[in-house]
């Protein structure tokens, strides 16, 4: 199948590189930067995003943010220029949950499909293909392509219409970041209190208190090994789509606004590329203490 | 063994039951509704703590709150009245860690070991024997009264000096009701931008979402069981405690904080008893939205 790749960076190429290797023909945009083994695999590159959505017959993007695919979409020679009816447009990027129902509805006015299907497993997830892919959109469009999220991912799920996939990602990014204050309020607590941080996290594994952050974010805690992981200043990007989505829905979401605070105290202090577990670097400096000092 | 009980309440009757089952001999305070049961089974009923203690090699505690053990301890004809040297007392409420280190250096004073065990299991796990057991206090008396411990529970954990059991069991309640407030924010945020929140829970088990309360709480604010399980009224008093801990030790605990208010908020609606998954009501009513509505 023809497929158009838009976006081959830390997440895209690996990504791109399993549709490639599965035997398919991938069009990309041309730039200074493009993957070595995409080019040489025979993907074609074209001049603009209106070039490669002309050439194929599904165009995945994934992209930074919000305005980078509304460019790439709308933007001069931009995807919707060279799309024509039946095509299909994955957008595989974490952005608005909002605007990209406006996407899914100017597109849909073009007789296309829109599928927005954002990821979860970070880097390690899209070089292994077990991402975690959750998709909003049509679902005779989710069947059709379901074989191209199958060679990226392995825990895929259409929740329901279009945008139900992005607000699944601001969910899971909401409560990945709160999962981690938690387990930071807990453990600098039981610390300065003048407990073994390593010894109350073994003892809580078990119970109520367990979770994924608490079993792999806390021991990065109290191992001090804070290199990413997710870096803080990509999910405070997250939690500020939240934030933004809790005004515009009229939801208070007073946890995720005391962590998006904290990811920032972590940032005036050097930590944007931090690990995100190092948000209890900031709950370390309010407490002039750090744990098992 | 001579074991005293005092504290046959919830968790107190079955794990006093476990013990007497084992072919310990149990003394018990006097009072109109001590379990059939327990007597039955051969129980001493005696006037006062004091006697209890007099007639007991270990005194276990399941007492409601710290003034509850306080009390028992140091009152009128209390405990510490009938203790001799070489004794040790366990205290398995769940109170506060400071007055927990006092108490201990109170009754060291005279000679006696003191142990605090709080658990968490509630009461299924009392009567499951199958408690989880965080314990505070010398290694050598952890170790001598083990084998009463394996009688009530499964997973047992000496954390560290007195005190550290008490921490621990702050440290999981701090846990458990951020990461109820975490699935709570993240669903009513998803329902009311349209998505359907069990859908977006199933996405989001496999994933760094994934906890013991997205598994079983999420399930009970989607399907709105709110029957305790654990009382929010306990839950605010456990959080009373982790507060007074943070005033008292330096430590910020902001979403410790906001997650009290919330509860404070269910218990203006008639929430005391609601099982503490009900957290979800408050986040609702401030959105206008009830989840899946």
């Amino acid at each position: 199948m023809k497929i158009g790749f838009i976006g081959l960076g830390i997440m895209g190429r690996p990504m791109a590189g399993h549709l490639q290797a599965a035997g398919h023909d991938l069009l990309v945009v041309e730039r200074k930067s493009l993957p070595d083994e995409i080019v040489a695999g025979g993907a074609k590159v074209c001049g603009t995003a209106a070039e490669v959505a002309a050439g194929s017959e599904i165009v995945i993007l994934m992209l930074p943010d919000t305005p980078d695919v509304e460019a790439v979409l709308f933007g001069p020679a931009g995807v919707a220029a060279g799309l024509s009816a039946g095509k299909t447009v994955i957008d595989m990027s974490s952005i608005s949950p909002q605007q990209t129902k406006q996407f899914a509805a100017r597109l849909a006015a073009q007789g296309c499909d829109y599928l927005d299907a954002p990821v979860s497993g970070g880097e390690v997830g899209a070089k292994a293909a077990s991402l975690t892919i959750m998709v909003g959109g049509e679902e005779a469009a989710f069947e059709r392509v379901r074989p191209l999220f199958e060679l990226m991912g392995k825990n895929i799920t259409l929740i329901g219409p279009a945008g139900s996939g992005q607000i699944t990602k601001v969910a899971n990014q909401i409560i990945v970041a709160l999962n981690i204050e938690a387990v930071a309020e807990a453990l600098v607590y039981a610390s300065k209190a003048g407990a073994d941080p390593a010894k109350v996290r073994q003892a809580l594994m078990g119970g109520f208190a367990s979770s994924r952050i608490l079993e792999v974010h806390g021991e990065r805690m109290i191992k001090r090994t804070f290199d990413p992981g997710f870096r803080i200043g990509l999910h405070q990007k997250d939690l500020s789509l939240a934030l933004a989505e809790g005004r515009a829905l009229g939801v208070a979401l007073p946890n995720t606004g005391n962590a998006q605070s904290l990811f920032s105290a972590c940032v005036a202090h050097g930590g944007f590329d931090w690990d995100h577990s190092a948000l209890v670097k900031a709950l370390e400096l309010l407490a002039g203490h750090e744990l098992g000092a």
